[in-house]
């Protein structure tokens, strides 16, 4: 899954504890624990398929001896009522693992999808869509695999893998009375050496004061489309760009038209809906 | 903050591991340590803000010594430009607590935003807006805390404080040769005495099974507005009433005019957009 | 085991750890790792056996290789001389599992055997024994456990999952100026709609207030036999009834003579004394 | 507390998190955040009080501006109605606190009790009062500080600080082929030289082997008063002489007088009832 | 510290566990737990101290209430008998924490000592002295932290904040028929764009290739002082240049008077010996 | 291995965490997943192999599937070019697992190979050589048990299995007026009777004062040679004797043959160089 399983399963089991860590009381009280049959996960929507093997986990962590075998794997583009996974073993296992299951894939899914709807938005033009920080508390490593499922890019992990030098900490800099040029000098004379520096910058003018002060990558902050182009053509050569903020659906292309090499969006991951799913039952000796 | 704070502090730590843990190469590269400052977290969208608290703990773990003010608290209305919190301190310290602090407030917020333009829409009206376990995993108790502070009210909390009687349920048992009454009968017989019963019906006439049956709840599961009607005729007085599936905003105040107790709905925690916010840093010395 | 394993598995883990967590100085000093033999675990008392399973899990987390035959199930009675368990292969895994393995093994089939003197002491009554939340901070779950295997019922698991009004929340709230009434329809007017509401009451009259006031159920606590038979016949129907405080295996009977539903009874917990169990190895080559 | 607080602090947390991890639904329903007042928990039998500041940390970890003084220290005998603690502050959170620190405050007041019941039976003589590893999952430091505080001595805290040949240990060897005195000398040899080595012993004969063969310790397993005496006679000065198994009140003055030097009790960890005792509120405003 | 102060506080608990999870018997044995006193930690060697902090918070974590004055902050140069710190408040809580607080001390002093050894061999030179991944498992980030201290730069801190592309990658990609410039154009095409690639050459001809192919870092892989000067030569200005493998204090010189950018040293963090501190306890009313 | 399995195993997902919790951007980038191949480890030096069960380990924990044959054993003698280990499966996940196995498998080789050459150089005489307490901080089990492969035997684990009076206590215990023999008493009145009382002392005459009141074990505290050998004389009989302190691998034939029981060095755990250890990868296809 492209992300270490020791901590999917740690996340897992905290998902499983937070739903079921009083037991099901529901199916515990119902169901025959020796009940065997058949489940079905259901899309009900059309997207983007992510999260599967960790919905195959959460269903082994409830019951090891359950069979789950994934119809589509991740990646995979789904529309209404195609079948994802079929699990077959004991139902009340089945009935107990249901909602973390799905609350796993609906999210990714739904990152996976909104992420494939820009990069499908920019086709044939050479910009990725990237990610952004703004992911769910304690859900980062999964979310940025969603992203890269919907055929987008990662931007840093944290912030001790990449050296980012925004606007706040600018503002901050310029008031000790730095230069943009010292400021950037000094990042690349003291971080980490196999750390690229990226810059962000409020106007062309400022993205080329960046660029020829060094800077690796340079960011164009919430610009409009006109002088994004125009801050292309200043500095394309002479530093990768990123356009960032308040980038829709809509604009997209247009922002991919200016030349710019990568787009970051945090919409994809904070605020994509859920891939709406569901999972249907099929009891043993039932006929479907 | 009604959630017990031991466990917000996990869940706060884990995410600023998540994003610290290998350290702020930026900040800790370029700002000076001892440099003071002021920032202010503003909203840039209306909407309610949830999780205030939260964000003051991400700050105070970072760094103790940083001053937290709550301008407004949680549950208060917001519009662009509103300042919810100022902190006062190093800005190194603010610089690497600004994204994790923002990453909770954003998406606490977005869910008591989306849960409230349901309230508001039944306005007048008796049923209560609720929330289901199609959470984030890993932060249900928080997005629980920002449905009650959307106006709305919470559901099971997890699969042990509630019986439940879905139709996946009922699929198993029936395949067991058990009636619906069967059913009712031995969950109140068997589950615990402080539980309420509720059980989901597809049609008016299963929801009248059901209350003549005992169920505490009955749940009417997509049904149209019309069998809606009916179903609450039949079975008012008898049993207490949940409207689910497929509630969207422009349908719920028809679905609450029916008579319902409760309108349950998933799209308020899993697909409810973060509210857009950000953090201006305002150095000593400076002036705005 | 009706309590999710992975639970178990982390108690079991956190045992062993304490016990074993600097190693076996006795038996890795002496015991050759190769050594080969069985071991039984036997009842040196009368009483009904609980966690069997875990006793299991102790076994396999120390050496996954021993083979753990369970010759009685959870709920056996039992007398001395009865072999519950064979446990065969490495010796030296056995001995340094034996201790934690009966540790958990005599305190869980001491309160399922508490539990069941009660049981039965209340035998053709349709009363029901039920359990407290005072249990030992850090095995609730396995306790409550216990308390089913021995024939009784559980009451709240935690703090979350049920509204018990008790004379120190009353007390709180009539120095507020607030009737028994106010306080009962405040609580079923806010808490969570799946939730029963339980009401502590004195006297018979108190009791007959709260399930006037719409109380589910209405707890009599450390009220005389003879108050207890007023109190069931001012409120039977209205409420359920459950019986509290100072409950001896001496007047259970009388008690459920009554007519309360419940009986709860914190000693079945809190003061169970172990099963006297014990754990005797058959080296290989040895005839018994 | 002789105790390292960081491990009594991460079992209160464990036990907090057990009992509130979803919330105090009836406390926050129902009790204004803001209510001020007092609180006194009383024994309500008679024995020695274990684990004051274990219910001081359970308050303050929920709420840390609690007061809580103590008017009893751990040693103290109390009898009904004595007040061992009087806490101060925000009602809500002394309610929410109340079960989980009597749950502690309860057991380990109950194991000093019954530790001191033995400990003053042999008053006079010169034996000292053991535990044994027979504690409670999870407790056990915990239990070991209570049998301190009611003026016994700890025997192993666990595998790995003693050496301690066990009756299945000696069967395991002597079916190698090995006698007592070569398992004795091998584990003087090979077991780390901090550590002193202890037998268990079936008969006078086998104890005076053991101490021949050079035991530090000999433990007399279940043998009768007669034969301990006689076993006493022919080692004592030779070898530390601990009695163990089926102590009983009854009989534990007879063990002493035969001159051994330890006796150790499982009972006194595994069978203690808790001591009873009862937390009461007091509201601001209202007089007592 | 730089390093995140939370995760600093798991390792010492940690480490605290691991020697006083089960008391200190002789502490609590034999020394008044009022005792006051003063502690002063002192050199036994010269070297570079590192880890101050983390000392303090040893001392802090097993009683809040010890004065930790630090004499000498991190980096400074100490000979033997220089006081690093003076500690006061309870000796008990002194003599328990001593033996973890210079376990940290010494070993981090010891790595700052040593790559301050390497830092002085070159001095004048522009080339850095570099750590690598070889260290401790689960002190990493201490580790990483020594380092700098003692003058040096830190590489990658794990495997995910830059990508390098080392023998054993280029051996497996080779089977599989890939040149050198396909490995590093496809690395670059699809690594996060904020990371280097870096490459490791056995040769002067594979350095440049590497260089000529786009790799933004070379490594020049345990190449004679000879080879080295020659692919500095060649590659000098195309990319960045480190040396690694077998640097000794004696080669470092002449290592680092070839050109090379970074010179990267394992036995700076896997084989350096801790630096030889004591405490020594002053009690209160003794002079000295 | 010894120690138990669930602690290395905890110990092990740790380092690992803190190498890939991120993912191996490299490998994840370049290696095709399903590439199969071998890998050997191998010496690069001379010494005593400790910790191949843990590089094992390591390797299973990233992939299950992977087939690891060790072909030395811990305790096995090496020289450069021996194979270790032999690794089958996917080379993504051999290179993955690569540095975390070698940096278990060099710092404990490390030890055991430093121990190993004390333990030669007293070949034929009976003196132990022992270890302290002055581990890595967190890696103390492992440790100490690369030191009894190397043929060293373990003084405590912590400060809770030993009673030892060093100078510190005793300097704390003198400011209050007592005596060595006092001390001494008070620690075998009060201390578990299960461990033996060892008292540091600085000269032969306070060794023999210690010997007299009844120590179990006297420590030579950095005596000179010819001191030592006196207090050999002077207590030999009456206590166990150690030397301590100031230790070389030139001087501790010397100081075995004065005739003490036990050397113990700290430097074998604290500044034991690694033992320079290599992994080489075979791809499919490719011969060697």
């Amino acid at each position: 899954m492209e992300v270490w399983w020791k901590q999917v399963e740690q996340i897992v089991d905290h998902a499983l504890a937070e739903d079921l860590g009083w037991g099901d009381i529901t199916t515990g009280t119902l169901i025959p624990p020796e009940l065997q049959g058949r489940a079905f996960i259901l899309s009900k929507a059309s997207g983007v398929v992510a999260g599967t093997e960790v919905a195959r986990m959460v269903f082994h962590r409830v019951d090891p001896s359950l069979q789950v075998e994934l119809l589509l794997s991740d990646g995979s583009k789904v529309k209404p009522r195609d079948i994802i996974a079929r699990i077959e073993g004991r139902i009340a296992s089945i009935l107990t693992s249901e909602r973390v299951a799905l609350n796993f894939l609906q999210r990714l899914s739904g990152i996976a999808s909104e992420t494939h709807l820009y990069v499908e938005a920019i086709q044939t033009l050479t910009a990725r869509i990237m990610d952004t920080r703004k992911t769910t508390p304690g859900l980062r490593r999964l979310e940025k695999y969603a992203v890269r499922v919907g055929g987008g890019y990662n931007h840093r992990q944290n912030l001790g893998d990449g050296v980012l030098i925004k606007d706040n900490h600018l503002a901050a800099l310029r008031s000790q009375g730095k230069s943009l040029g010292e400021v950037i000098a000094e990042a690349k004379q003291k971080a980490p050496h196999t750390l690229k520096v990226e810059v962000e910058a409020q106007t062309p003018e400022e993205a080329l004061e960046a660029a020829n002060a060094g800077a690796d990558i340079v960011m164009l902050d919430n610009m409009p489309i006109e002088e994004m182009r125009r801050a292309v053509e200043m500095i394309k050569g002479k530093a990768l760009i990123e356009a960032s903020g308040g980038v829709t659906l809509d604009k997209v292309r247009a922002i991919a038209e200016t030349g710019v090499d990568f787009i970051s969006i945090g919409a994809i991951t904070h605020s994509a809906p859920a891939l709406d799913l569901s999972l249907e039952i099929e009891p043993e000796g039932s006929t479907s």
